[in-house]
């Protein structure tokens, strides 16, 4: 584990960002949210994938120059071509659109098309939160999930997030894939030859195993819930490629995979203005007596204390804003490979924890 | 199993309701939501309950002559007081005023409060969607389900359905409550002494069960996914209760268990309009592009077919309205309850299937 601060990590991020040709604005805009991603814990979408978002550029993948553009626009909605620029780029295009929306009309869609992998929601959707908004994201992505009664990766377990405001808190967070469980689990159980339960994937045949060597050999992740997870998978893809005229799932191949190629995933954005729609001011204590009645209702054997969503994201980010940002050996190793290609020398410390 | 015709369930329904003191008009506005159901094979949700409907207006849960009214309005929101009107009154208004504004702005929000029971999602979503609109419509319940690491019944297991056009075809139909199964289901293993799988329930310690007899007795549903279902049921009640001024799961009693009681339920209903927001039309052709691409995806060892969401709900439907509509005995005994206490006769017949 390193220990680094958050305005080293912004030097090492802005650098290369700008070394590639973005505006300082860009490249702060675009650094935030991956710093952000690591502070919240969510390792996988952070300040890590940046060395792979620039070979991606190197290789054609992500155009640095792209200008995304609103190709329709009305009262309470509009629709980004992203352009293929980098996700993060686009997607804030798109939240602060949102949000200028509801602020008129109360509630708004934004969808976005040619993007490419927004990296965690959680991020995006803090921001609409912070402004007073309730605020939600959904994205499609490359093919990872069977059909109930199927076989292979014919599904996006794409993810949906949330968030809304919080009195004198930081805001609800909630961000999920559609998917039991994460590639990544069953890669580390991979790679460990450990078994994994049967609820996670589907073998070649399309039958629940508890083998995790099948994955990317012919078998599939499973929807959460079955036929549940299945329609909200579908869900995403309505609303996000459907709605934009952009991709769906089965035209998407993975970001990091396929550097060279286009990602051309398709978001969907919903905004609503809570003092709008609730005049009164009456939702956040409403909100708080319901999440103290769920914190304070019985806890089963064993466990200590119950959890809202994203409670241990923000304890993790108030604890890095506060100390320096904690990151995981393979987030430092790829950053000293992005520090390495430009030239620069993190300033960074190990620790135990 | 019963066949009755779709005009003879209309007249006893009707005439039922309109015993109450119902205007012709209201009464049939909520039968069809009920018959509908029915014929989508939804029969826990349908004509099955307009006997306790009914048993609840007497006892004084629903009120007859409530005039549900918009407390709040703007260019596109709006929040329905339902003012304890029985479900499917209330619901159909918002559902409405949900398509109206849409047409106006493109997207809106209608939040209802103070509502009962609306039965399935499955039929107002549809009504959204046969207007060319994506509809999407939830509501909080009565405690359930166990928060994860919690023990005793917590949160409500929320119902969220949605629906979208498809070319030539039924709407899309997607309708779920957001447990691992129903509690239908546990109270038939119950009824029937049967082991249930272990990710069902948890006991009265909050220890996963396969034991069914816990329910109702200290045990609680698990949400789909653990965590995830946990935060879906959260975000039901944020844009229903919290966002309505209305109740929470926590001040929630179930509206068939507690009849003089007023349910107060709240709901959430997202409404877009594809035309206005993918104005080029492609909408329904990229959606039948991906659907097919589901429907042709390699199927798992001992499936025959694949199926889209709402499929079978369809399929049913369009059978009955060719045919009759197909009931089982525990509607048919609620049924001929309803009849004989407004001295009327069914005209059915038995049928095998």
């Amino acid at each position: 584990m390193k220990l680094v601060m958050k305005k080293e990590l912004e030097r090492i991020c802005n650098v290369a960002l700008e070394k590639q040709g973005y505006s300082k604005e860009d490249a702060a805009r675009i650094s935030e949210v991956l710093i952000a991603t690591d502070m919240f814990g969510i390792h996988s979408h952070g300040t890590k994938n940046l060395y792979m978002y620039i070979e991606k550029m190197k290789q054609g993948g992500i155009d640095i120059k792209a200008n995304p553009e609103f190709i329709v626009e009305g009262p309470a909605f509009a629709v980004l071509d992203a352009k293929d620029c980098i996700g993060m780029k686009g997607t804030r295009i798109a939240i602060d659109k949102a949000v200028e929306l509801a602020k008129k009309t109360g509630v708004a869609y934004v969808g976005v098309k040619n993007s490419c992998h927004f990296g965690a929601g959680t991020f995006y959707v803090a921001e609409m939160a912070k402004q007073g908004m309730f605020g939600m994201i959904m994205s499609n992505v490359d093919p990872n999930m069977a059909v109930p009664g199927g076989k292979g990766m014919t599904l996006g377990n794409n993810p949906i997030a949330y968030a809304f405001p919080r009195k004198g808190q930081h805001p609800i967070t909630f961000d999920i894939a559609l998917s039991v469980v994460a590639a990544l689990k069953i890669n580390k159980a991979k790679m460990y030859h450990q078994e994994i339960p049967d609820s996670w994937m589907v073998d070649p045949d399309g039958i629940p195993t508890t083998n995790p060597q099948y994955y990317q050999e012919g078998g599939a992740l499973l929807p959460m819930g079955g036929h549940k997870g299945y329609g909200f998978s579908l869900l995403v893809d309505a609303l996000s490629g459907f709605m934009t005229s952009g991709n769906t799932c089965k035209d998407i191949e993975s970001w990091c995979f396929n550097l060279p190629n286009k990602n051309r995933v398709s978001h969907a954005i919903i905004c609503i203005d809570i003092s709008k729609v609730n005049p009164d001011g009456h939702f956040e204590d409403i909100e708080e007596d319901y999440l103290q009645y769920i914190l304070n209702s019985p806890k089963a054997k064993g466990t200590d204390h119950l959890m809202v969503p994203g409670q241990r994201e923000w304890e993790k980010y108030d604890k890095d804003e506060a100390n320096g940002v904690r990151i995981p050996e393979d987030v430092a190793d790829s950053l000293l490979k992005l520090a390495d290609s430009i030239n620069e020398k993190i300033d960074w410390r190990d620790i135990d924890e």
